[in-house]
């Protein structure tokens, strides 16, 4: 078992810090091995901002990820630059905030207002990676939404906490809503 | 031009977060590439930690380290397990709080009391991350002090901003007496 996870958007989304609590929370809780990496380029002096996840039952020799199973994308940047390293099988999350034109393709597509959600939830975009990894933890089931959260908490600042924690109950209904209007 | 840094300890000592900080400081402020990694094993919980930076002036294709520059070893399993890997003229800094015996051989070897300087300076060992970056930086010169410190207080929560920067102070000052005293 192989499981690549790419996290693609803007510098300032929090896609960095997305990664990190998905590969902490997995980490701590499975006996999975776990790589996560955030690379920056030229390309994030522009704004772009990646972070990857690659969880395996086995040692990980080649953290970069090359066929992914899940892809995240904030952006119409990141579908174009990602899209292509999407298994057929694999999902798709894209926020129509970010992504006007959603693509199409063998994958399982899931469009999530998942910024407009955090902007009238939460009252800031600010809180859109953390209903992101809610809306991942629903559609994906690769770690549950408890484990995650404790590891969301050791993450944010004490007064952040309960606004992050309803960012990621918020973010696991929006998934677990898309998933039954797709099935 | 290709750099590699690994920086290993136990869990609890800040090692991801210092990566991060390093990773994006240099992103942010040169036309360099940067990979940070970390990796979360089974070793994991048995309370190892290591976060990776790979700088290059090239495109990254291979994220993984293979022949490190700098080794930051500040327990004596991270010696054991990563000084293979470090090149006969790479940096290796140790910390003798965590590393009883420092090992020998071609390298530039630094022993630097990076813990004990926190606990003294700063009165919490939690600081001892950050007094290690300023140690990096003074040794390796491969980033302005004052890029390193703008990368910190982007990182670290407002009440522990005056702490973090006099860390990273004193650990650039550490590092530049060590220097000096093995030249």
């Amino acid at each position: 078992m192989r499981f690549e996870i790419c996290l693609a958007g803007h510098g300032g989304q929090g896609l960095v810090l997305a990664g990190k609590i998905l590969g902490e929370a997995i980490a701590l809780h499975s006996r999975k091995n776990v790589v996560q990496t955030q690379s920056y380029g030229p390309e994030s002096r522009g704004g772009a901002s990646r972070s990857e996840v690659v969880i395996s039952d086995e040692t990980i020799n080649y953290p970069k990820v090359t066929r992914l199973d899940l892809l995240l994308a904030l952006s119409q940047e990141s579908v174009k630059k990602y899209l292509l390293n999407l298994k057929d099988d694999g999902i798709l999350i894209v926020d129509p905030f970010g992504v006007k034109e959603t693509p199409s393709g063998k994958y399982k597509i899931y469009s999530l207002p998942i910024m407009q959600t955090a902007k009238n939830e939460l009252g800031k975009m600010i809180f859109g990676n953390i209903v992101a990894l809610g809306a991942i933890a629903a559609l994906t089931r690769i770690i549950p939404l408890e484990h995650l959260e404790q590891a969301v908490l050791n993450n944010v600042p004490q007064k952040f906490q309960a606004d992050n924690k309803r960012a990621l109950q918020i973010g696991f209904k929006l998934g677990e809503t898309v998933q039954k209007g797709n099935g």
